[in-house]
């Protein structure tokens, strides 16, 4: 499931600071990726990139670095340049969760790159036009400039989230039984009436309304077990 | 259609480091989201939150601090508590996506918190507890700690995913008509012939490979132009 994640590699061109190189490999990590290829960084290794990293230093320990994205690129069968800003440019455009659809499914088959670039100038076009395709991240168009290793992370979640789903419920909850829930409303009923809050005569809309909280609030049987208990409590008063 | 953002707010609880506090707001402000409360913050405001920040300062600037998180919550109809660790905890518990479509749905009519917790420690159960869910980002298990404004990132862009779409693919480009595409297809068997490579005889299957090819390819017209001005060329050689 997560193999296909082995075969993509992420691609930071240029990066200025060390410190998102170090947050994109913490980035990388936590959503499965491994494969980092730095193209020219200013400055490689650094303690400010370790410190970053925090328990993902092995990514930057395995970390290539070439002297052109070209070198980065090499062997792989698809690639994606993460570039905000439109730009006249050869290649097809995907917002991220397409992309990412995209290149997990080129993945199965052939190492994929997703190439970003540097933190203030971002990629040339030039750069962009040597990729297969270009992503962006949807964000606001009044301010649109998500930092270096924020990029990172959310292109990593959405490859991880196209391998692997977008992660279901919690286990669900085993419920009350029809038969025990029924129970539990002639018990309140019962009490509702000894106390006379509750006038069998003249019901308005009591019992549908108190039905209608407790559907919604999906009873387990312990729940109505304490309910219950509470019931029968108030009832010895 | 972002309106509903803006009745969204992000509590962090007793954020250590200034610096995430600025990158929370960046990583805020790119999706749209302005609203920023902070509850025992151990330093702000600071200069490395603003340099961090980059251009969200202003996000930083309209931060309201707080010292509990009940004052941090206060007026919301709905509150996600967003935490990494499975616990025994009261509440219902979604992924990320999931849990972003309801706080969008809910934020349509009240407002919504999504809160994080300390860097190193995360939120208290009696934290998630106050909240009436809780959110996971679904990481990888082996090592799922992403970093505070990482995680603030993948919620503030699945929060904006839910209130505006996914970004549909970029403009769509006109193609080529059906008769312009048949009259390249002639145009290139007719130069083929005329130079030998293609034998009408014995035509393989050349012609169905190429427009497969060109199919993909999904040709515009100026691109057919193109094509037929190299082939006009290459005849006249």
């Amino acid at each position: 499931m997560s193999d296909v994640l082995r075969n993509i590699r992420i691609v930071l061109c240029e990066p200025s600071h060390p410190g998102n190189i170090g947050a994109a490999a913490r980035a990388m990590k936590t959503m499965g990726l491994a494969a980092l290829h730095l193209v020219r960084p200013q400055r490689f290794p650094d303690p400010e990139a370790r410190w970053r990293a925090s328990r993902a230093v092995d990514v930057l320990e395995r970390a290539l670095v070439h002297d052109c994205l070209d070198d980065a690129l090499r062997g792989t069968g698809w690639s994606l340049a993460c570039s905000a800003r439109p730009r006249d440019i050869a290649v097809a455009e995907f917002p991220a969760r397409e992309a990412a659809r995209l290149a997990v499914e080129r993945a199965r088959a052939q190492p994929v790159a997703v190439v970003f670039g540097n933190e203030a100038s971002g990629l040339t076009s030039e750069d962009v036009n040597r990729c297969r395709a270009r992503a962006f991240i949807p964000a606001d168009p009044d301010y649109s400039s998500l930092n270096l290793a924020g990029a990172v992370q959310v292109l990593s979640y959405e490859l991880r989230t196209a391998a692997v789903g977008e992660g279901g419920p919690a286990l669900a909850r085993e419920l009350a039984t029809h038969e025990e829930l029924e129970s539990f409303y002639a018990h309140l009923e019962q009490v509702m009436a000894a106390t006379g809050f509750f006038d069998p005569d003249h019901p308005r809309k009591l019992m549908p309304r108190l039905r209608r909280l407790f559907a919604r609030a999906e009873l387990a049987r312990e729940e109505i077990n304490i309910l219950r208990g509470i019931l029968k409590a108030l009832a010895r008063r």
